[in-house]
């Protein structure tokens, strides 16, 4: 019998346009969800790659309004709402619950380091209890290498077995297949989703019986990874994931996120997209140049994108 | 001829009290930093251990204008205000100056690892900018082992020559006194006032022409250390320094947090205090009867202390 999942498919955190004075750029950032959404994939915002620890409290609620008032749908929506606050965690996960989102994506509180198994369940059980919402769909976000503190199984366990209905999965960015394995094989039978965090291992994943992959490069190269998801059982699926391995690498040969909105800028013909909130920087010029040649090479499209230079003349842009 | 420092002596990140319900208990903080001040002891109000990273900037916001309407002198108070976003540091970096504070203390942002020195500067710079007022004197904030960012000596250079006056002074919590030694020679001639992360480093710290130490256990064992910080230069300051280390010895047996928070509890008479916000974990009971059990050995003393219980039956603690 086929796993069914609670949400799948590919999600993107989406890449967070900013201005020149790095106040966040609205309609950039509708016109890229809007976008992707269109090309079949869901908007994990406010991840990692979407600069969303760099962004305020009251940022986040904004951007997240913003797209509802747009018109775009919550359903398809898992925006990050993992902060070091349990105060502010709470706040960003009931704001983004009450809207009807699909899903949340919630770091554990990362400036502690060192913190027992136990402070952390108590953490999401705390989120969980003043959220207080049965809608609540918490997708634990699992990257040690960047957040240092890890969602252990054991966690995953307890908080199953407390919480059933409000924890639904989990986004594993440890780079780490065996975890992701582990993971699958421990906790994917009993409805808990498993989303690997790069398509470097969507086949691997798909295979195992998981819901799909949460990744960053979802934000410039999604319909060959929404194919794949789509046809994953067919005979070339491993030709399809080599593809994107290929594409995958030539991103991640610069720092991700400025690699990304590099891109961005220049298939959406907008140079000010390129901006990144500090602690980040700009890809130096002459990355910029390598990467985009290799982007030439690859045949990288982004078919409709070269629409945002036209759209954001507009006043406002909404999602027809 | 003798350094000139901004600020010195010691500071101490004031414990955050929590009610049961986990909400800050204002009166009880009120109380602690009046206690505080008695003993001769600055307020780094919202450091690591006052577990200002698992509070909301809107709760730091009150905590601070609940010390000011109580008649605390904000000249004495060394906010904590960095955080992952810019937005938020600038916010309460804003908040803190207006207010009058001697000086902010700010974490790098911390949530992206590996991060470039322009990356950090850039982001240093930008708060200066934004928050455009003479008044600004910034205590960068070196502690690797949790932030995992570190502060380098690139980027205090860089920092110091373009923003002499905003630049005042670091506080080292590396724990490697080959570090802070490596800045008191390059960087405390210059003005740039370096203050130890823990009282263990206090001594050599004043010999090496150092501003003094911010440190968690100023919260329990105050009055020894300004003692030291008077007289460092007499006969029996190693003495002193020795005395210290054993009682910082007792309490860095446990979680430091948690530890200081039971004694605290002990000595005020109210067990609520003990109370930590989630990751963290109170401490388990056998550990708290043997932390309590070696102050009482070390014959540990909280002078004044024991008001709080009667100070809190009223309805607010003013600092009179």
């Amino acid at each position: 019998m086929p796993v069914q999942h609670k949400l799948d498919g590919i999600y993107s955190p989406v890449l967070t346009p900013f201005k020149a004075d790095l106040s966040p750029d609205l309609d950039a950032f509708i016109f890229h969800c809007g976008w992707l959404l269109d090309s079949g994939v869901g908007l994990a915002v406010f991840g990692t790659n979407s600069e969303a620890n760099s962004l305020s409290v009251a940022e986040r609620r904004m951007l997240l309004d913003a797209l509802l008032e747009a018109g775009l749908p919550a359903v398809r929506m898992m925006p990050g709402t993992g902060c070091c606050s349990l105060s502010d965690t709470v706040e960003l996960t009931r704001h983004a619950t009450l809207a009807g989102v699909g899903g949340v994506l919630m770091l554990p509180p990362f400036y502690y380091k060192g913190v027992s198994e136990d402070g952390l369940f108590r953490h999401y059980a705390e989120v969980i209890e003043r959220v207080a919402d049965d809608r609540l769909r918490i997708y634990l976000y699992h990257i040690p290498p960047v957040a240092q503190v890890p969602i252990t199984f054991g966690l995953i366990e307890r908080l199953l077995k407390a919480y059933p209905s409000a924890i639904a999965g989990i986004k594993d960015s440890s780079g780490d297949w065996g975890n992701t394995e582990g993971m699958l094989r421990e906790f994917q039978p009993v409805g808990f989703d498993v989303f690997a965090g790069s398509e470097l291992f969507l086949l691997r994943t798909l295979r195992g019986g998981g819901a799909g992959c949460i990744t960053a490069t979802g934000n410039v190269n999604p319909a060959p990874m929404v194919a794949l998801f789509k046809s994953w059982r067919d005979a070339d699926a491993d030709r399809q994931q080599a593809a994107l391995d290929v594409t995958r690498a030539a991103f991640q040969k610069f720092p991700l996120i400025a690699a990304m909105k590099a891109a961005v800028a220049e298939y959406g013909g907008m140079p000010s997209l390129g901006t990144v909130r500090p602690p980040l920087v700009g890809l130096e010029p002459h990355d910029k140049q390598a990467l985009l040649a290799s982007l030439t090479t690859l045949r990288l499209r982004m078919p409709g994108f070269e629409r945002l230079h036209d759209a954001l003349a507009g006043s406002h842009v909404g999602h027809t």
